[in-house]
Parts: C-alpha cells; structure tokens; sequence
C-alpha cells in the first residue's frame, strides 16, 4: 500500500508566528513522514479578502515558503508549490462551478459568519462565495485522501466532499471523497491576550530575534487580576502561563509556576523567566536554518518551481480523467 | 492604425442552421475582412447549462466548426479556437471573481429570465450566475476593443465593460473597455413558426440535403388563417414569407407574392416553390465546402490547434501584465 495523499495550504500572509507552528506546521512536520504530502501558498485564496491590496502577496510569500522551510518542511519529502502556478486548480474550479449548486455555498456557516464579521473590505464578491469550490478543486486535483483540518473549518470539507460525490454521480467515479485528519490545534494567544495573530500585531514571529522574542514575552499581558506582585494570580486565566508553560515548560516547572503564583511567591516575571529561555531555545535552530536559507535568495523560488513540476504532472493527469469523464476531450 | 481586435463565440450545439447563419455567420464573413478576429467554440459555457449531459459536446465542436468553416470563415484571416483550451480564461476567471460583486450578477436580467424560464434542469449553479464573468475574461483577455452582439445581450457586455473598469480602477489600466458592435439579427422562424431553434427541432440545417431542404421548407407553416387555397393570405404574418421571401427573394419576387396571396391567386406551394430554388442555391457551396472538408477527418483537430497557438499567444501575454499589475507575479 502506498501512503495517503495528503493536501495542506496556508495562505501568504508573510512571516509565520508561534501560533502557526504550533496550529499548522507541528502537524505537517509528523505528516510528511508518514503520507505523500502537498503542500501549497493559496495566493489566489488570499484574493478572496485580500483583492483590493494585493501587493505584497510575491514578498509574503517568500517570507512564508522560508519559515516553512526552517521549521523543517523538507522538499525531498514533500510538494511544496504555489496554487497560481498551477493552472489546472484554476481550470477544475471552472469545471465545479457548474455543478455545484448555489444555496450550498450560501448555507456555509463559515461564509455566513465571515461576511457579518468583515466590515472593513466588501467581501460579498463572486469570488469569495465560491471560495469552497477553489478549495475543492485545490484538493481533489491531487485526489487527496487526506485533508488535516481544525474544528472549524470541517463544514468546508464537507462541503468538498459533497461536490466530488456529485462530480462522481454525473460523470462517474474519478475523485476519491477526502476525509478529515482532525488536528488539535493548541490555544496560542499574542502578547496582548488575544488569540496570537498577525492581524492583531501580537504575534511572536518565527523570525523574530532572541532579544525581540524576549522582550515580547517580558512584556505580555497576565492575569489581569493580579495587580500587585503580592497578589495571588490563577495560572489558569493567565495568557502567558496557558500558552507558554503549556506549550514550552515540563511538569516540575508548572508545578512550580502554580503553586508559586497562587501564593504570590513569585512574581510574573519570574514566571516568564523560567520558560523564556526554553522558547528561545526551541526557536534557535528555526533562526539558523532561516538565515542559511537566506544566504541563497533564490532557493524559494527554485523550490516552488521545482513543486510546481511535481504538482502538474498530478494536476495535469487528472485532467485528462476529468475531460474525458466529461466529454470534453479533444475533437 | 492596426485594425481594432473582435472577439466573439457560439456554443457548441452541433450542426447549425439558417438561424445561424443570418444571424451570426455572416456578420462573422464581413467582420473577418475589417477587424482582427477571435471565433471561438465556447464550450466551458455549454456547461453552465448543460452540465449533465455534456457528452455530446465534443462531436458537436466538429460539426459546428465544419459549418463555420463551411460559410467561409477563414482561418488564415481569423483565429478559430476552442476556450477549454485555452486554460489562461479560467485563470481570469478566478482573477476577476475576487473582484465582482455578486449583486452585479444577480441584477442580470438574462440570468432572472433564464432562471424562470428553464425549467427541464436545475441551473441555480455557482457556474451559471458566473456566466458573465467568464464571458468577460473571454472578451479581455484577448483585449478585444468590440463585440459583435444582438440587442438582447446588451446587458450581458454592460457588465464585462464595469468589471474591466473595476480591475483598471484596483490594479491600473489593463483592460480596454470592450465596445458593443451591435448587429441586426433578422428574424429567422422554424418550420412550425415558432424562432428556428435547434432545440425546437424546426430548423433547416445548413449541412441538410437538398431534398431534405425542400421537403422542410414545403411543409412549413404559413398563415394560419388561411385555410383554403382561395382563401386571402396575409404574408405579414405568414412565418414562412417573413423568412425565406424577405431574406431570399428580390423585390419583384416579393411583390409578386405580396399580390398573389392577398388575392389568393396563387397557393402556399406555388408561393414556396418561387424561392425554394434560391434557398438551395444558396446553401450549394456551403455544402460543396463541407463535402471537401469532410474528407480529411483532422482539419477541424487542425484547425483548433493552430487556433489555441494564436490564441495562447495573445492570452498569455496579457495574464503577464495581469499577475503584474496584481503584484502576483513570480518570488
């Protein structure tokens, strides 16, 4: 038996963050040991909220490709490609169009969700309501098996599942259905409390410098309720402690923490100190990597071409199934 | 000055008829000599309706471009070619649904009518409402300046010129605003009156036999009301004067006619027989053509071939000035 096949994409929003290390590319470390693996930037996917400042996509996504490649994303294991560059995503996505049905694009809880919570970009675009059925084409092309997804994002998948068994139905059987790889994705909050992410400027980048990262963690929120160091503090609401002694500390170490700070016998940035340098050095070998990588400013560019030949030959052979499936083979 | 860029298209529905050539083929005959012309089979939009029974498509391509050609479209003059492959369209097409607002689509009075009136499928399909923004990818990505189109599409070109702005306005000017070139569609009826319509299955194909010709047009419906042989027609309303008299006798014929029916001297048949003889000489050459194509059964495979190089050729040029002005381009 040959392993799964297994989709995964991110879209390119620069520099990667702790939370994506841990939400997405811990995953796909364990992943590409053990299936065959498809890695992708979703630049078109970034359109669907992104389209009116596209600018910076060419730059974000060399900034996004090198993290990936310094966390330990290993081309010689996996396909790691752009989706623009392959033009046959965009080709199924045509084809799909048209058999999938409007009112399940419009009973997608995530769509629903997403067009009342963005208010600051006009999102109620063609393009952004059939973001499912780019992702389906996305998946099915390289006919995954496997598709690791969070909790929320599984009515998507779903949904993909749906528009192959109706690609099947139609024109028979080409696409196997993908399944879930649920993935648990750890809680990871920013320095200012909140869920860490680059929108909210309280990321702690991958990329950032020893000093920068410690200085970040220095001065990140705790327990609110602490006011004072004589305070008892309750690890369990502090934003640091559930995100950094979870994810960094051992088990004495929280311990300590706990019963320390519920006795107010240490102080928040003593807390901090003792997982500090566990964080710094769990990023270090991630910084040096990066910074060989950096020294050949071409090796982004010559590994997405390099996936983008590995991703046609896939996507352009099943193609071919599919325009014969449909009758829209050559003359 | 080099001559302004034409784009224009039919779906693929097989062998055409007499409807197709008034009404399209030879606007397309004079267009070939004054413009720089791009005839395409649009069969990605023969999906949006007919998604569930595609099979057929590929064999009605042939015929449909054996007709084209038949008339005397010129593929050394214009550049003939099949949209499915040219995959660069459906790269625009994902491109510019980012950009289009859906009320824009939704506001379309031919997507409501068509809504209502189909019936026999279920075409409330993501594909279907997208229709106009593959329609326009098609126009402007050969960056066509006109469009030959029926007062009835108007609309539908309406919309491509404002999202051709809308891109031009987001990312700076690409695109030239396609211009309508509107053309006169003469009134062309089927055999049992009603609009000659394949799927009516009333038409006069231009690959039917002589005689196969004749006995159509001898059995074709005339004025209702006139029942009798010496009852007074009125040629007004009579379905098969309004066509074949008005487009292919001359004046003196027509007069004559005019008179004989309205005095009941002369009867339907005699009435068909003086313009059966025009009718079918008409269509000799196209058919003399066919027969010679149809001999080498690749010249239609040929033929789309060099078309797709052509076209290839001005499409990708323009998606390189798109990822550009986008800021997508390579790394």
């Amino acid at each position: 038996m040959p392993p799964g096949r297994v989709l995964s994409g991110m879209r390119p929003t620069g520099r990667l963050h702790l939370g994506h290390l841990q939400g997405v590319l811990s995953n796909w470390l364990k992943l590409q040991d053990e299936y065959e693996c498809f890695f992708f930037v979703a630049d078109w996917h970034a359109l669907t909220t992104d389209y009116a400042a596209p600018f910076q996509i060419s730059g974000n996504i060399t900034q996004m490709v090198l993290d990936w490649l310094s966390v330990g994303i290993d081309p010689r294991k996996s396909t790691v490609f752009r989706q623009s560059e392959v033009k046959e995503h965009a080709e199924l996505f045509v084809l799909l169009s048209m058999i999938t049905p409007i009112p399940w694009l419009e009973r997608n809880p995530t769509y629903k969700e997403l067009l009342q919570e963005i208010k600051d970009k006009d999102i109620h675009t063609y393009g952004f309501l059939g973001y499912p059925v780019l992702q389906t084409a996305d998946i099915i092309i390289y006919k995954a098996e496997k598709v690791p997804v969070g909790i929320d994002q599984a009515p998507h998948l779903e949904l993909s599942r749906e528009i192959a068994r109706r690609f099947n139905h139609l024109y028979g059987e080409v696409f196997p259905e993908p399944q879930t790889l649920m993935t648990a994705v750890p809680k990871v909050l920013g320095i200012d409390g909140r869920k860490m992410s680059k929108s909210y400027n309280n990321a702690v980048l991958l990329s950032d410098a020893p000093d920068v990262v410690e200085k970040k963690l220095l001065g990140m929120m705790t327990d609110t309720a602490r006011k004072r160091r004589s305070d008892a503090g309750n690890p369990d609401v502090c934003p640091f402690f559930v995100t950094f002694h979870v994810l960094y500390s051992d088990e004495g170490t929280i311990e300590q923490v706990r019963e320390g700070c519920a006795k107010a016998s240490i102080g928040c940035t003593d807390c901090k100190r003792m997982v500090i340098p566990r964080v710094l050095a769990s990023l270090e070998p991630i910084r040096k990597r990066r910074a060989e990588l950096e020294k050949d400013p071409s090796v982004v560019e010559s590994i997405l071409k390099d996936g983008r030949r590995r991703a046609s030959g896939v996507a352009v052979g099943t193609m071919i199934e599919v325009r014969k499936a449909m009758g829209l083979s050559g003359c």
